[in-house]
């Protein structure tokens, strides 16, 4: 059965609207239409007749059911509970019943673009949504990389778990099998780039983490390790895991990037996509398989746990009323959340001056 | 084990209070009192010596236990955790303790008539409680009727219960086996007549749906239908299902006759009770079986599920402020909404003036 | 995998700081340290490297985790998320990360007394800790004595827990296994010693319970009764359970003491733990056993559901403010209320005048 929807309240959040969030997997949206929240938001994700997806409001303007819950009728969204059918226009298209006059109704649409694999929804002024400024994540989609990936919820504010990226040197206290030096006494350095913030580690010449070194086969050899991750606001984020023999240089380095998108569903849950790629074992099944489980295994049961239990701590307080203690690693994290804290507040105060932001 | 009590608030909603309620199957309360939460407030039912059926207060005045989880002893209904015992005109007339001096107190007593199969409960002032204006539900406990019935308490607001018995068009989108072109396309027809709404579908000649035709054996032929549910406040609905060979004159056509009462337990949740009567296959043990599955079905995973979602995606909200759009179809919804809401205000205001309603 | 942490609130009630709870059972703490939420603060359990059992702050001020979760790493609490250590001086004492710099960052640390197999945690102001007043309750660790034990988190305000066993004429109606004349019919006697609350309950010459009676082995014989509970603040009851044949002077009867203590979570969850010790059948596992099941089935099955339902239906109101019924039985539990209520008063005056309570 379809998962219940979320409890929601009457006064949402506050979010950042104008910018690309990761709606899905574009190929886990097939014939049947998806209900989601995002952003407290209930939006109804499908694929008209040829196939393109949309995104309009969830919620249907007769009586509130879940839009995303019904089916596609040509091209078409139809509404599960009395079958009224809104376009991608947001338009209701289709009145079933007698009389059958067309409302005039229509639901919000989103701006939803499909692209490496992903679909990406646009939560603001659709008139600002500009599919350039999407990240670029065409490894995801090209045949060369060979892609582990997984799509969950989880309890806890999206900004935590991206946070937990930005920070890699949690592996070492959260992932017995992922233990590295580089994380922890590597290089590491912390910038920001117009928008996006970085996180760099480096270590030329040890030992990768036990379960790193399995998958690579390089149990046992030092190796040179660069990591790199990339925040994108409001919550997606790209590593690139890159390795080789000690000394070689770093445009030869093997690289197994992966995504991490985060985007929210209420102020206590998080939908998180994820993908790791690699360039070697194409085509292996078993060895993906492995991957797969062990990947899930370290969100499931050593991150979220975590996670949903810092977020249960700070009780639905401000993060930076709690006054947190900053350390060195934090410096992707607070750049992060200043950048984000910065780009809200831009967006409050044109809305409230009424020009774009 | 006894289901536990619901979370309740110490403000609760408003409800209208002088009308008649359904509190439960009259043969599910046998010896063994019930606890119950009717209008957030705790309700406890029993029988006396006499076997009649009594409700009075459900939270005990000592330490506020769930009297309905006591048991009866004689005559009087004894609380489960330190054995007070209080009569059915809700006064303590039993102290176990040393001393044993009966404490001057009591809990509220609720009219409570046993009529139809059905305990019916008042829940406003008991000099209002007016047995007469019991709807009529007399076949529920006729013989000639074989009845399938069940009981549930389900997640939602109770007038969205009530709304989607009143608009039938949705069986054509929610329940695959009930589509039938009565509910889209045949006549319909909405009024109110005094405190009472209806909500009438008339086909003369076309295909029932699979799931009835079945049940009727009529498959792969025409019938004659007339549908015709009547609202009573709050939310009790009956159903006439009357079929037969096109042309059959009304008065000729058989009747399949439903009760749906939905009683609010929180502003959330919702007792719901149904029944469904058939004059044929009397005594077939195994039909009733077929059909009391095919119900459950088409409630637990059509009904429940949408109405559910549609309550959570009003995240709270009032219904008018949400500004629904109205279909045709809402004419039935719409007039028990607003008769509703207009005895409610009554209530209140009838409250202030401290005269009756 | 580890008990999730419970949902927090910003704004935590109010509750007696200046006092002994009991924090758990000293062998329940071992290597590996507890996450706690006692009074609906994180507290951190662990033993340093001697062996000595330590409270402290059990939110990590880098990024909130649960220390708790965390492991001991040179006798001090590393932070299970990015590897801070805390010393059980609430210090922290060491940094993994680059650069390395202990963080001026501490956590606030509660005294902890380990004793009579107990862990007793002080919630309030360090320097009033006086561990002379943590109730005697010698037994538990005394080998003389075989002890039958548990803890477990319940639904319900502590308060109700402790009124549960100082009013112990539920017993007649909630356990059908420990129905004894004694508890209703007996001699009973309420007093307040200073700040203890005592109840007292006597019958020279009666059957006891079923259950006691078997497993004492005087089934069909009555015998002589002298219970007795004592309440410590806020919710640390002994229960005194002493029987013999009739006319055995009273130091001479046998006693089965018992422990229950109850250490608020929340304003919702109580952690309760209990302890019955005997002086026959000492090493008696398969008596032990059955003794165990008989006790955890009493709590789980009979206690609980009432006392969690009593809780939700009182809805979050005060206790008071719904003027509950008072009966004689209630000597015990009114008592302790009442002199709860004066010492929380005092400490919020006192703190309110910046002078020790």
């Amino acid at each position: 059965m379809r998962d219940a929807m979320p409890r929601l309240t009457g006064t949402p959040g506050v979010y950042l609207r104008n910018a690309w969030y990761v709606a899905g997997w574009a190929d886990g949206l097939a014939e049947k239409p998806q209900a989601k929240v995002f952003l407290e938001e209930p939006v109804a994700l499908f694929r008209d007749a040829a196939g393109v997806a949309h995104a309009i409001g969830g919620r249907c303007p007769h009586r509130f059911a879940p839009l995303g819950a019904g089916e596609v009728i040509d091209g078409a969204l139809q509404c599960p509970y009395h079958g009224l059918r809104f376009g991608s226009d947001g338009r209701c298209v289709f009145n079933p019943h007698p009389g059958g006059q067309v409302p005039q109704a229509s639901v919000r649409v989103y701006p939803l673009v499909e692209r490496h694999a992903l679909l990406w929804i646009w939560m603001g002024d659709p008139a600002r949504a500009d599919a350039a400024t999407i990240p670029d994540f065409a490894w995801l989609a090209d045949p060369r990389w060979e892609v582990v990936r997984g799509a969950t919820c989880a309890e806890g504010h999206y900004e935590l778990y991206s946070d937990n990226i930005l920070d890699l040197s949690h592996a070492n206290f959260v992932h017995p099998a992922l233990v590295a030096s580089a994380f922890t006494e590597g290089a590491r350095k912390f910038w920001q780039d117009g928008e996006t913030v970085h996180a760099h580690y480096a270590q030329p010449d040890d030992y990768l983490s036990v379960g790193i070194s399995a998958i690579l086969g390089v149990t046992g050899r030092k190796q040179a390790f660069d990591g790199h991750v990339i925040w994108h606001a409001p919550a997606t984020l790209s590593f690139d895991f890159r390795t080789g023999e000690p000394g070689t240089p770093y445009d030869q380095l093997s690289n197994m990037p992966s995504l991490h998108a985060f985007t929210p569903e209420t102020a206590d849950t998080t939908h998180y996509l994820w993908a790791t790629g690699r360039d070697f074992a194409v085509g292996d099944a078993e060895f993906s398989q492995t991957m797969r489980g062990a990947l899930e295994y370290a969100f499931e049961h050593e991150d979220m746990p975590l996670i949903r239990d810092a977020h249960r701590l700070m009780a639905g307080q401000d993060f930076w009323e709690l006054r947190p203690l900053v350390l060195d690693g934090d410096g992707g994290g607070i750049r992060a959340r200043r950048q984000l804290r910065k780009m809200i507040s831009a967006e409050m105060i044109s809305a409230e001056q009424g020009t774009p932001a």
